[in-house]
């Protein structure tokens, strides 16, 4: 089968590679229906993670089953299945509490950018639609498999309630399915701080209502104008790095919450000062299994469609194209068909 | 009237001062009943915490009104009250929001190591009992307007819940007040650590059911032992130091919850740590007036009894031995009498 492979940021190149096997009882192999180039996977690209040896890239995924091993009786072959970027027994201490993304036996994946992937720890990962959805789901329910599932988690660590305000710092495709969350979660006023106008106008299409452009100390002060001086009740922070982390914190009212789902960079908290602020802080790589039999249904009900993330469409083999489309900001996320 | 005033570290006298005026139409005079030494005054007095000038001691408190400014129409002269080291207006938008102790007219008591005080913002932070109460309960109302609503945030923030673990860390006056309120909770198991045999005593008295004495690693080796390898679902951090910290989030379950209540002192937290962990973080100054209807009621009631945490009573007058008792740990705290 071919699949991506990273050598050295900047030179993801589409290779032949072995086809998957069944390694564990616990696995199955998925023929990709689509997958898709996350935000993360920039790190690597830009060089702001190392790459020591060159490896497959990729996490995002649905796909139908091909093979399943002899432990694994939630799904069958030729049914479309979505997953999470982490996978989980969902049966352990962690994934009985609701946590999957920190099961005692999880893998995060990354070779979905492929013909076929093996999804360790199938049983309690994937979870297979009734039927085969129509091809228009699909990036929809791609995106359930990671950036909306990132996104709802982080409205969910930041307990936006019905009738309350909420702020998204970040507006690529996790900040965005951020604005989804949060409205279908009842939020009645969605400040998104963003500086470009195809990702404001879709934030708005989302339910958006205020646009902020100023960042740092400036977009603080913007925030806690719109906000009657206190901050908002909830802010999710979609990006990693520190001025975004700080930028949250300072934009929360007091007894408010953070839900922070960028994974952070160089992030230190000061403890006096998150102390005095009365914030509450919660983050992590989102629990996604717990949230998909609920996101699948939205997405498949049309109520929510998240797929609009996604506006560049490449076959799978001009997939470096589709990582430099992202890194120049010439698309907010990069659908990749195989 | 007299009172304490630190003048250096180690360094606390009894002093006559200038009688308290009302300053404010909103201010109150309040003859003190009884006042007490927190574990937070021994930062001054052993010089962690900067003297640059000498200055009066002391905020906590109950006692009797003496008089009221002409915008003070809740308690009256006569009245017993008990109030918070916080002042607040309880109308603004953070007191509405419940978040009293971050009120936008906060004023921190810390003159009330003394025969009289002035309290501002009288009207939202003082409550009076319906009649005065017999003198066995005051230690217990004291302690609600400082340790023992503290010690209900931590476990407020920690997000205790019935049938629940809470680990506490820290055998302070604070920490065991959050055993109390663990208990009150409906925590199932309460995991002291402590290394102090009469304070271990105390803490199961409240409702401890176990207790650790390690500390550090394997401390946290010993709390993941008795959780089921996977940590306590909450986590009351009642200490402020940057062990104390570290030893709270590595001893709590990924989801479970934090509550912070320790003025951190030196504590970072590192963001990608945090990140993984998925535990949720707050802290902070005890919003006690939100809590205050309903302790003086437990305590009033005989339903719990936080003035055990007071195991020396000396005259107001021997305020400087009831610093050097507790900073050389012969006593837990210290009651202090006019």
């Amino acid at each position: 089968m071919r699949g991506a492979v990273i050598h050295a940021p900047g030179d993801v190149r589409f290779e032949t590679l072995d086809d998957p096997k069944i390694l564990m009882p616990t696995d199955a192999i998925i023929r990709t229906a689509v997958t898709c180039v996350c935000g993360s996977d920039l790190w690597p690209w830009r060089g702001l993670d190392a790459t020591d040896e060159a490896h497959p890239m990729g996490h995002e995924y649905v796909g139908f089953v091909e093979e399943v091993g002899a432990e694994v009786t939630s799904v069958k072959p030729g049914q479309f299945v979505v997953g999470s970027f982490a996978t989980s027994d969902n049966t352990c201490a962690n994934c009985r509490n609701g946590w999957q993304s920190n099961c005692l036996n999880r893998e995060f994946m990354s070779t979905c950018q492929a013909e076929y992937v093996r999804i360790p720890n199938a049983q309690g990962t994937l979870v297979a639609t009734d039927e085969v959805p129509g091809e228009e789901f699909w990036p929809g329910l791609l995106a359930v498999s990671d950036v909306m599932g990132t996104g709802w988690y982080a409205a969910d660590a930041a307990e936006v309630r019905p009738g309350s305000t909420a702020v998204v710092v970040g507006d690529g495709a996790v900040g965005l399915c951020a604005v989804i969350a949060a409205k279908e979660m009842g939020a009645e006023r969605i400040i998104v701080m963003s500086r470009h106008e195809t990702r404001q106008r879709l934030a708005r299409a989302f339910g958006a209502t205020d646009i902020v452009t100023e960042r740092g100390d400036e977009g603080i002060a913007r925030i806690r104008e719109l906000t009657g001086g206190i901050g908002a009740d909830s802010v999710l922070e979609c990006v990693g790095t520190a001025q975004a982390m700080r930028q949250a914190l300072h934009s929360t009212r007091p007894g408010g919450n953070v839900g922070f789902v960028g994974v952070p960079h160089e992030v230190r908290i000061d403890g006096q000062e998150l102390f005095f602020s009365h914030v509450g802080l919660r983050g992590g790589p989102a629990p996604v299994r717990r949230y998909l039999p609920d996101l699948i249904d939205r997405v498949l009900t049309g109520r929510i469609s998240p797929g609009k993330v996604f506006d560049l469409t490449l076959p799978l083999e001009q997939v470096a194209e589709g990582y430099e489309a992202m890194d120049e900001r010439r698309a907010i996320k990069t659908l990749l068909k195989p």
